[in-house]
C-alpha cells in the first residue's frame, strides 16, 4: 500500500478519516465503498461461501468480489474458513468486529432505502430546475 | 444517468440496494462512497462555504468535491443557498434528510475510529501471515 500507516497501533493516538494519511481512511473506503457495504449485508444474515456471495451482491465480479474479501479479511471484519475434506469448502463469515460494523451499516441503509421516496421526488424536482434554467 | 430509475416514486415499491438496478443503489454510492461520507461528517457541524469544505475534507481536489455536493444535491441530502450581494456567498447545508442520514454516518465513523488499533493488528498478523507463505 502507498498510504502505509506509521502510527503506533496501541499508542493514544486520534484516528480521524478527515485527515488525508489517516489510516482509518482506506479501513472507511472498504467498508463503505461500492460494494463493501453490501457484503456486509449479506454476511451479516449468515456465513456464506463465494459463489453464494458472488449471487446475493447483484453486479459484482469475480475480481471486485475476492478484491474485497481479502481488504476485509485483512481488515479484521470478515473470516475465511476452510473446512477439511475434499474438496475443501471455502466460508466467510463476520468476525465480531464486522458483526458490530455490520449493524451500524445495516442501520444506515435501511434509513436511506426507506427515504428512497423523498430521494427520488428531489431528484425529478432538481432536474426539472435545472432543465429550465438552460 | 445510465440507470435512469424506472419505479414509481410514490408506489409500494420495495427499495434494495442488493439489486443491481434498483435506484437506491446510487443513492447510497453517493452518502458512502469516498467522499460522501466525508463531506457529511463536515456539514453536520455548520453549514460551510465551498472553500470551507475543501480545506475541511483533506485530499478533495475542486473537481471530485463539485460532483458530489451536486449529487447530493440533487438526491436532497444538501442545500445550496446564494445570499444576496455582493459577491454573493454561496452555502452548503444538510436538509433534514441529509442531517438524520449524517447521524448514521457519524455513528459508522466513529465506531472504525474507535476500532482502528484492532484494525491494525489485524492488517500486521495478515501480511505476517501472507508473506511466510510465499
Amino acid at each position: 500500500m502507498s498510504t502505509a500507516p506509521t502510527v503506533e497501533p496501541t499508542g493514544n493516538w486520534e484516528f480521524q478519516v478527515l485527515a488525508r494519511n489517516c489510516p482509518s481512511r482506506p479501513t472507511l473506503e472498504h467498508v463503505a465503498g461500492r460494494w463493501g457495504t453490501l457484503i456486509f449485508l449479506v454476511l451479516r444474515e449468515d456465513p456464506k461461501r463465494f459463489s453464494e456471495l458472488r449471487r446475493a451482491v447483484d453486479g459484482i465480479n469475480e475480481k471486485a468480489l475476492s478484491q474485497s474479501l481479502r481488504a476485509l479479511e485483512r481488515d479484521g471484519f470478515v473470516a475465511r474458513h476452510a473446512s477439511d475434506g475434499y474438496p475443501s469448502r471455502v466460508e466467510y463469515s463476520l468476525t465480531e468486529l464486522g458483526a458490530s460494523t455490520a449493524e451500524l451499516l445495516h442501520r444506515l441503509v435501511a434509513h436511506v432505502e426507506e427515504r428512497m421516496p423523498e430521494v427520488l421526488l428531489a431528484q425529478s424536482a432538481y432536474d426539472e430546475e435545472h432543465r429550465t434554467e438552460r
